[in-house]
């Protein structure tokens, strides 16, 4: 039997959302879950509000196996996401004494002032485990189902890199691409056909547009080789029988 | 006083949540909402799985003045974004006449067969307005609320070009940055005085990390230029006396 882990992520900042950085987290999250075995089933976007942060996280951490959020653990005003989280939990957020002495310890070498913004990055919901930042210093961290990481790309990939061994993995979905030369118009109501056959397997068509013209990836998924094979056969033999 | 219209978005499809696929949309309508005058307040990506896309869809529309979505409008059988819409709505989801003749033209002039998976794009929630589709014909659809656009982003983009004139838009929020040299460590307690005594602006801080060291951009935003030009000033006074 194929076993299924699921996830969900949360990306949290106003300057994704005002379009002034793009969020590339979601993106790289997606990569690793699906070569891990796990599937990312939901991204929600969105600001650095506290109810939004709260309900979010809410709502994602009861539907799915794991929750990963981006952003919002920084040592400024508008880094809130500790406090949500902590609040989402119904657990005081506080100093974590390892953090503290981590940071305290990190900014000695330095010969920098550890200064109350900085201490901020100490923060953390009561109960919860680090997650190490080999970048920076300042941990993210776990509690429950729920990953907190970082928002510069850089240290939010480190950070899961650390966290993916930790997780319990499903069945991994394996893929294949058959690529046609014809657009979605003419292998749609074959490739229905071919889905509705082999019910074992996940079939998406991904059109590309180019010069005036469609082509289209034919993406087969499925949990077993067999079935795999089985559904991109099909796919194939369809695509062969297409008139030149 | 200032006017808040608010937006969010949904994107609908397989492939970006496995990571195939990385979506450019958001990002792009971000960035056109900013310029616009409207708020993004969040976005969501699920699956092609129609109870997902009704559960999102109603979510959002009552929650926001306009929900943009993408992806799912094709010829295959994955495409079930019309569908899943008219549900959403409680209306039928058929063949609109409008949108029949529109891509029978299109394909005759081509020379290429009307195939029923062609036809499939022309079905829309009744009672929907078309969003024209200058790139490829098949038109996007708005009902009620929701602006629903194809996922490939050049014809996205060329839909929400059509669409960005009939919204009603608000009173923009205006930004300014202020680069600054030191990383949030030093500038985190500063900052969150500023933004004390500026409630009418919204005080972000961006960190960028280069080569070990951490910079920041500081962004100011306001719906007036008084208190942006505040803000800022408030802002740049404090960077400028960081120690060299």
């Amino acid at each position: 039997m194929a076993e299924i882990v699921t996830a969900a992520m949360l990306v949290i900042g106003d300057e994704i959302l005002s379009g002034r950085t793009k969020d590339r987290n979601a993106g790289h999250l997606a990569e690793i879950m699906t070569a891990t075995g796990i599937d990312l089933r939901e991204v929600r976007i969105v600001p650095d509000d506290e109810a939004e942060i709260v309900a979010a996280v809410n709502a994602l951490r009861s539907r799915y196996d794991y929750v990963f959020t981006s952003g919002g653990i920084g040592p400024t005003h508008d880094d809130i996401t500790a406090d949500a989280i902590a609040k989402a939990f119904g657990v005081p957020c506080e100093y974590d004494a390892r953090a503290m002495a981590l940071l305290e310890e990190s900014y000695a070498k330095r010969a920098m002032e550890f200064t109350d913004a900085r201490k901020r990055m100490a923060r953390m919901p009561r109960g919860a485990d680090h997650i190490d930042n080999p970048v920076s210093t300042a941990p993210g961290f776990r509690i429950g189902n729920v990953h907190v990481m970082a928002g510069v790309p850089s240290i939010f990939q480190a950070m899961l890199d650390n966290v993916v061994p930790t997780l319990r993995t499903g069945t991994k979905l394996l893929s294949a691409t058959v690529q046609c030369l014809f657009g979605e118009g003419v292998i749609g109501g074959p490739l229905a056909e071919i889905q509705k056959a082999h019910p074992d397997t996940i079939i998406g068509s991904y059109p590309k547009y180019l010069d005036g013209g469609f082509s289209t990836d034919i993406v087969v998924r499925a949990r077993t080789p067999e079935a795999l094979e089985s559904g991109r056969a099909a796919v194939e033999a369809m695509v062969a029988g297409l008139p030149k």
